[in-house]
């Protein structure tokens, strides 16, 4: 859809970096008036519900420099360029987790900020979990701890808002749903 | 929480923009190594779920520059430096909707990309409205037009990638699962 379009009179580069690139578009409006749209281009990411055997779901703790606190999320990372979501989802479930998936579910994708952001999320569940043999090397700047816990552990999380961001926070609504409907 | 501080050794500010800024920090890692992050400072915004008197959602349709395409979302937007959340709320549903709210339901509120930016949102449930008898002025560059859904035709929308963002995904499964608990 391209209602209301904002066609592109100029478009400024600012900045052109390892995940992330800054742009500032100058656009005419549907009124015919101008305004200037600052955006940001991602790659896109994947994000995993991992569940183990005995129902629990596994979680990563690590340090968030844009937020200067760690937070509990789901595990989740960056597509690599022209990588299909799924191997993205299958890898980063490895090296941040240890465990491989028999079975991954895709369970949909959402925009994380399209005010500003061409960020898309790609959201899967992962069941039938082995643990791995050998440990997968991840990314050598990347440290995180592991955490397993039960709906209502991570539940109690969220109040106490070490989990607190979009994709974990859909994720627990998207299991609690799951147990009421089971 | 400060598990796996990273801390900054030298902060490089890039943009300063009206909406956003960013700037590339380099960090020591918890391991002795250096890593570069780029981060995005954004002044946080609100979002509202607004339920008419017949139980109906209402949306906006909006054209999203950084995707180049327009999507139905729940109402939203920016913080004012130092303006409260509530307060954001009540102007941003009147602005975009011409409703006004009798009651505000604080839902909680998440990051919605904390890999790179520091948006914080805020999600709202605003019920019993009131039509307002005088038009609310807007921001200037922004033109939205508004859909009155049920919850099945919102989540047909999904369905289409018409609805396609983190916050309106949310609020749809919270919807759900309200539903699911009657």
């Amino acid at each position: 859809m391209k209602k209301f379009e904002e066609k592109t009179i100029e478009t400024k580069p600012v900045y052109d970096g390892k995940v992330i690139s800054l742009r500032v578009d100058t656009v005419k409006l549907p009124d015919g008036n101008t305004s200037k749209r600052e955006l940001i281009k991602h790659p896109g990411a994947v994000a995993i519900i991992p569940i183990t055997k005995e129902g629990k779901i596994i979680f990563v703790e690590q340090y968030r420099k844009a937020l200067e606190k760690s937070i509990v999320e789901i595990p989740a990372g960056k597509l690599e360029l022209g990588e299909a979501p799924e191997v993205t989802a299958v890898r980063e479930l490895e090296e941040e987790t240890g465990y491989t998936a028999k079975q991954l579910n895709k369970l949909g994708s959402f925009y994380t900020s399209p005010g500003f952001a061409d960020e898309l999320l790609h959201l899967y569940e992962a069941v039938e979990l082995e643990l791995l043999t050998e440990t997968v090397a991840g990314d050598d700047d990347e440290f995180v701890e592991l955490m397993e816990l039960t709906l209502e552990e991570a539940e109690a999380l969220v109040k106490e808002e070490r989990i607190h961001d979009a994709k974990t926070m859909y994720a627990l609504l998207y299991l609690r749903l799951k147990h009421a409907s089971n």
